[in-house]
C-alpha cells in the first residue's frame, strides 16, 4: 500500500471540509496557537515514514503525555501501580470529582486528570529527581534529546488550574495522593507541557507497537505483556467519554490531548499522530477524528 | 499450535483452583444450576473445532443475547439506531438508573439492559412478530434450528424483575420506549431467556469473526464494516462496569452474562465460549474470566 | 386583625400580577383546568374562617395528601414507620431515582413521591381495605362525609405514570415495597386524586394546628407530639427542592401539590390554603407562593 | 418556669447515659480537646441567663460561625448574596463536590463549607481588612471585646484542609470566587477558628432571637425581616445531612459546629447553646442533639 498517497488524499479531503470546533481556550498558552494548522505522520513497523501538513511543527501534547507517564510508572513499579488507580473507564468528563467521591479517590483509570495525577505521585515518592528522569526517559524511548517540557505552558496552565488543583487536593484528602499536592501539581503540570512534533509523537510512541524497535542498547522500553495493557486501557479509556465512540468509528487504541493532537496505534502495524488544534464538544481534535475514521476504513486497519 | 492441548490445559489448571463466587440467585430458575459446571468451546476461522468439559450442555444465556439483538437491530435498522442508543460505557453496575436520569432516557449503549430495552422497542416498532423473527434470525445465523427462548426462564425473570420494569418505564418516562413497557419487557425478558451449549455459541457468533462463514444462502450476516463495530461495543461495554479489567486482561473483545456465560472473539481468527455459572464480584463468570486470561496470554492472540 | 381584609387586599394585588407559570400537564386531566382560577382560605385557632375568590372550587390537591397519608401512618403504626423513610429534604426534584439508589430504597422523607408510596405500602399491609379507611379518616378529620377519590383523575394519572410506576417497582427491587407494585400504585395514584377546596382544605389541616378542635368524639387526631413532627417535616421537605425558598420567604411548615394547590399553617394561629394552577418552574403555585410570602410578611406571622 | 432547674435534670440525666461518638480528629488542634466536657447556657429575651457544667469553658465553635458571617454579609450586602449561594438543603455530607459539579459552582446554602467559601469571598471583596471587620462585628453582637480567632487552630486546620482547598479551588474553577482560593481560605480557616464558651455563644446569637437587646448604640444589628430568613435557613440547612432530624427531633432553628457545640434559638423567647466534644455519626454532637430535644420537648418550646 502507498502510504503516503492514502495520507495525501484524506488530508485533503478533510482540509477541504470546514473546520469547526474551538481551540482549548482555558490555557492562555494554548489560545495563542493558530487554530488551522493540521499535521499528520505514520511511521510503520517495517520503517516507513511518512508525513503531510504541518507535521513537523511542535505542539503542546497535554494528556497524549499520560500514556507516557503510565508506561514508566508500570515499567519501574510493576502491577503495584493497580492498587491505587483502576482500569475502567470513567463515563465521564475528564475531569469530573463525582466518580473519586463514590470510589473513595481511587480515580477511573490513568489516563484522567485524577489517574494521571495518582501516577505523578508514585513517581515522585520513587525519586525527588522523577520530573528531570521522566523527560530522560521520554528522550530515550523517542531517541531525541531535544524533547522538553515547555515551562511557558506549565506556568500558564497552573496560573489557572484550579480544576486541577481541586482534583489533586480532593485525592489528597482520600489518602490516595502521599506527597504534598503543590508537588504533584507541578510535575503534573511540566508533563502536560511536553512538546512535540506529529513526527516526534510517532517516533515515540513506536514501542507499543513493537518493544524492539527503539531499544538501540538491546534494554526493552516496555515488556509486551505490559505494553499491550498500556494499549488496552488507551483502546477502553483514551478518549475520555468519547471513548467508545473513538472505539466505535476508528477502532484503535489511542489517546487524546486538549492541545489538537491525537496518537493511535495498530499494535501489529504502525503508529500515526494527527495534529488540529479545533476541538470538538468532548475535548477532542475535530479534524483528528475525521481523519483517523477515514484512513482505518481506507486501509482496513481497524484492530475488530 | 494444539489448540484442544491448550484448552485442556489451561481447563484442567483452571478446575483445580478453588472455584469461588456466587451462583446468579436473583433469577429463581438460574439459581437451580449446578453451579460447578464448567465447558469451553473453540473454532477457529479455520474451521477447527474444538471444545473440553460441559461444553455441549446448554445454559441461559442471558445478556450475551443483547449481541445478537444489536447485530439484528443494526442490520434491519441501520445508523439510525444510534439516535436513541449510545456507545460509550457506562461506568456503572448494569442496572443503574442514575445514568438515564442524566442522559435524558438514552442509554449508554446497548449492551447495558436499558440500552437493549431501547432496542427491543425498535425491534417492535418495526414488527409485531419481532419475537418470533428474532429467533429465527438466530437460529439462521447458528444453522441451528433448535435454539430457543426458554418461557420457564423468561417467566421466572418477569416474576421478580422490578428493576428491569423500573428501567423500562423510567426510559419511557423520558420518551425513549414507544411501545407500551408491558410488551417491551415481555420481549426483553424473552431474548435473555436463549438457551445455549457452548458449541452452539460460537457457532452463532462467528458472523463476528467472519461474515462469509455461516451464509449458506449466499446472504451477508452483517457487513464488515457494521461487524467491526459491533465488536468495538463489545471491547468497551461487554462488562458492565468490569469492562475495562476484561480488555485490560483478555484483550478481545467479548459479552458475559449472568448464567455464567461469556463468548469472546478475535477478529481474524477464532471465537470461544466459555461457561460455568459462579460470578465474581462485577456480575462476570469467575472461572470464565480466569480461563480467558490464561488462553490469550498462552496463544499470543490478545488483540493488543 | 382584619383578616378578610387582609386576605382581599393582597389578593386584588397578586392578581393584578401578571400571572405566569405552566399548568401541569403531563397528567391529562389536570391540564384542563382553567389556569387562572384563584382562590383563599384561612381559617384561625380562634374560630375566625374567611375566605376570596374560588375558595369554594374544588380542585385535586395531589401531593398535599401525603401530608393526610403520613399522619394517618404515624396515628396507627407510630414511631416505626422511620424504619423505612427518613426525615431528610432531599435536594433533588420530586420525583429523583438518584436518591434511593444512593440510599438502598428508603426515601428521603414521606413527602415526595418514592416516600408516599412507602406509606402507602405500609397502609396497605396494614389492611387491605386501607383505600376505603383511609378516605374515612380524611372524611372525619374534615368533618365533610363528601370528600373523596376522583376516579377520573387516578385513572388518568395511571395511563402516563410511567415514572411513578418506574419509582415503585424501584423501590420494591430494594425490598423496601412489600406488597406488589401495581397494588401499591393503584392505592398511590387515589390517594393523589382527592379533591378539595380551600375552604375544606384548611378544615382538614386544622389538627395540625390544634389537636382539639375537629374532635366531635372526644378522640385525639393526632397527638400533638406527633403533630409537631408532621410540621418540621412539611417545614424542611414540604416543596421539593424549593422547601427551603418557601422556609426562606414565607417561613411556614406547608405542602404543595401540581394541581396548584398549597396549605400551610402557623403552629399557634391558624391554617390557610391557596389554590392557582400556574406553577413555577420548580412545580409549585406561581401565585401562591406569592401570595403566602405577602401574608406572612403583612401579619407578621412568620414562624421565625 | 425554673429554667435552671430544667437545665441542672436533663444535664444530669444525659450525662448519666453512656458519652458515644468521637471526637472530631481530623483536626489535630481539635483531637486534643477532653472529650468529655459539657455545658449548657440559656439566655431568654426577659433576662434570664442561666448555665450549668462547662457553661464558661471556650472551645472551637467551628461551623457555628457560619451563622455570623452569613449574617454580617447580608447586613452590608443585601439581597444579592442570593445570586452566589442558594438557601436549599443541600441532602449531602458538609464537604460533597457533587452538587457543585450538578449546580455550576453555587452552593447550595450558605451554612456549608462551600457557601461559607463564598460568603468569605464576597467579604473579602468588600474590603480587604474583612478578617479584622469581621471579628470587630463579632464584638460588638457579643458586647465581648475579648472574643477572638484562635491562630492555632486555624493553622492546624489549614495544614490538613486538603478538602476544603479542594472545595475552593473547585468553586473558583466556575467563577464563583472572585479573588484567590488561598486568600479566601485564610479567611474561612480563621472564621472557623473563633472560640466562645456557650455563654459566650447564647450572647452572641441574642440578635436572632431580637434585634433590639444587643444594640447598646441605638444601631439595629440586624433588622428582623433579614433576621427571620437567617432563622429560617438554620432551620432548614443547619446540620447538615441531619438538618431534618433536628427539625423533627427539636424543631427549633440552629447550627452546629464540629468543635462539640450547638447553638439553637426560640424566635420569641430564648437562645441556648449546648457544647459536648463526642459527635454522632453525621457529625453532630452527640450529647447536645440529645440534650436539646430533651428541652424542647420538656418546656414544649418546640416551635411546630
Amino acid at each position: 500500500m502507498n502510504y503516503q498517497q492514502v495520507l495525501d488524499e484524506i488530508f485533503l479531503n478533510i482540509r477541504s471540509l470546514e473546520n469547526v470546533g474551538k481551540v482549548a481556550s482555558y490555557i492562555p498558552e494554548l489560545s495563542k496557537v493558530n487554530p488551522d494548522q493540521f499535521g499528520v505522520c505514520l511511521k510503520t513497523l517495517d520503517g516507513i515514514e511518512c508525513g503531510v501538513g504541518d507535521w513537523k511543527t511542535k505542539f503542546s501534547i497535554q494528556s497524549i503525555c499520560k500514556v507516557l507517564t503510565l508506561s514508566y510508572a508500570y515499567k519501574i513499579l510493576g502491577d503495584k501501580i493497580w492498587e491505587r488507580v483502576g482500569v475502567e473507564p470513567s463515563g465521564n468528563p475528564f475531569n469530573s470529582l463525582v466518580q473519586l467521591e463514590t470510589d473513595n479517590g481511587i480515580p477511573r483509570n490513568p489516563l484522567i486528570n485524577a489517574g494521571a495525577m495518582v501516577i505523578c505521585d508514585m513517581l515522585l515518592s520513587q525519586s525527588k529527581n522523577a520530573q528531570t528522569e521522566f523527560i530522560d526517559f521520554v528522550r530515550k524511548i523517542s531517541n531525541n534529546p531535544n524533547i522538553d517540557y515547555s515551562y511557558k505552558t506549565a506556568q500558564s496552565e497552573k496560573s489557572i488550574g484550579y480544576r486541577n488543583i481541586a482534583l489533586c487536593n480532593f485525592i489528597k484528602s482520600f489518602g490516595n495522593i502521599r506527597n504534598e499536592p503543590i508537588d504533584v501539581l507541578e510535575f503534573y503540570f511540566h508533563i502536560c507541557s511536553i512538546e512535540m512534533s506529529c513526527q516526534e509523537l510517532v517516533q515515540t510512541f513506536m514501542f507499543l507497537v513493537s518493544d524492539v524497535i527503539n531499544s538501540k542498547d538491546n534494554q526493552s522500553i516496555l515488556e509486551e505483556k505490559k505494553a499491550v495493557r498500556v494499549n488496552a486501557i488507551m483502546q477502553t479509556c483514551g478518549f475520555y467519554d468519547e471513548s467508545g465512540e473513538f472505539s466505535f468509528r476508528v477502532g484503535l487504541p489511542g489517546k487524546s490531548g486538549v492541545g489538537g493532537g491525537i496518537v493511535a496505534l495498530h499494535p501489529e502495524k504502525y503508529c500515526i499522530a494527527v495534529w488540529s488544534p479545533r476541538l470538538n464538544a468532548k475535548g477532542n481534535s475535530f479534524r483528528g477524528m475525521k481523519f483517523l475514521e477515514s484512513f482505518t476504513s481506507q486501509t482496513n486497519t481497524n484492530i475488530f
